[in-house]
């Protein structure tokens, strides 16, 4: 299949906050999504950006009938290991359902990679669902590790429903 | 007990480097750390950080027996959630053993919280191993969940051992 990847534009915000509603939907929790297609403006392609993204395209002949040609993307930044250094952090990574198997996550993840290590990191993480057999064959097959499985890392998280609000409770503790 | 918790600078790589090794001692992969000082000095305080950090002191009075008046810091850089949008991930949370108990890890843990609410941030995320019971006791007291036990959250990794390896597999798959 002809595609090609390249690095996402303000005018992509459109079809990203679509698809981000796509996985949204396969991951079951699309009532959780409040990110929305102004945000990934502002937050993606201010002058400190908190973002970065890629975007997949197929020539038109190939687009889908809802007349899309924007069929995948990956949201990443730059991060950091104490241990490791420079590290690269992979938000998401998404092919729209009918454009899988013929080597477009592949080839975005690889772009992060790529990315990533012109930037001088020298790991990439990310997080999988545990139920998600099919993603984390995938993963595998790309000779990524488990370190949840392996090493026993819990993610954790701290969060305010709404702005302003004290989290974690900590935060009542001013200095 | 009378402590201060301020930004992080240059001068302050050596001792974050010292406790960067004594938290993978606890941790028990000490071997693991590549990062230096000078690693630090240049990932933490160029004019792209790829990191942030803060530090506690303690007054001269109450100074180490080797005489280190840094006790403790966090690490953290903003991210980015899909689905709720800016975040922040604390990388590393440490108070030297003999100071702690005395509100130092609370106060630094609130600190990155406000630093990262002032940034429009909502969510605060980090890992901890599963062994690690003082520290799962520490954030539930927090009010902080474990999305890797209550939603399945792995934790994936590829790296590459040296700089030009490819990683992961896929990076052969050259578009």
């Amino acid at each position: 299949m002809d595609f090609s990847i390249r690095a996402a534009n303000l005018e992509d915000c459109k079809d990203i906050a679509r698809m981000i509603m796509e996985l949204a939907e396969y991951e079951k929790v699309s009532e959780h999504v409040k990110v929305t297609q102004k945000d990934l403006e502002q937050d993606g392609f201010s002058k400190n950006p908190f973002f970065h993204g890629i975007v997949a395209e197929v020539p038109e002949a190939q687009r889908t009938k809802d007349g899309h040609v924007k069929i995948g993307y990956a949201l990443y930044f730059l991060s950091y290991s104490s241990w490791k250094g420079r590290c690269v952090y992979m938000e998401d990574l998404y092919v729209m359902p009918e454009f899988r198997g013929k080597g477009i996550g592949k080839a975005l993840m690889s772009k992060v990679a790529q990315l990533g290590m012109a930037a001088g990191c020298t790991q990439l993480n990310f997080t999988v669902l545990d139920w998600n057999k099919a993603s984390l064959d995938f993963y595998a097959a790309q000779g990524c590790s488990d370190v949840t499985a392996s090493l026993g890392y819990h993610v954790m998280r701290c969060e305010g429903a709404e702005r302003g609000e004290a989290w974690p409770n900590t935060i009542e503790d001013r200095q």
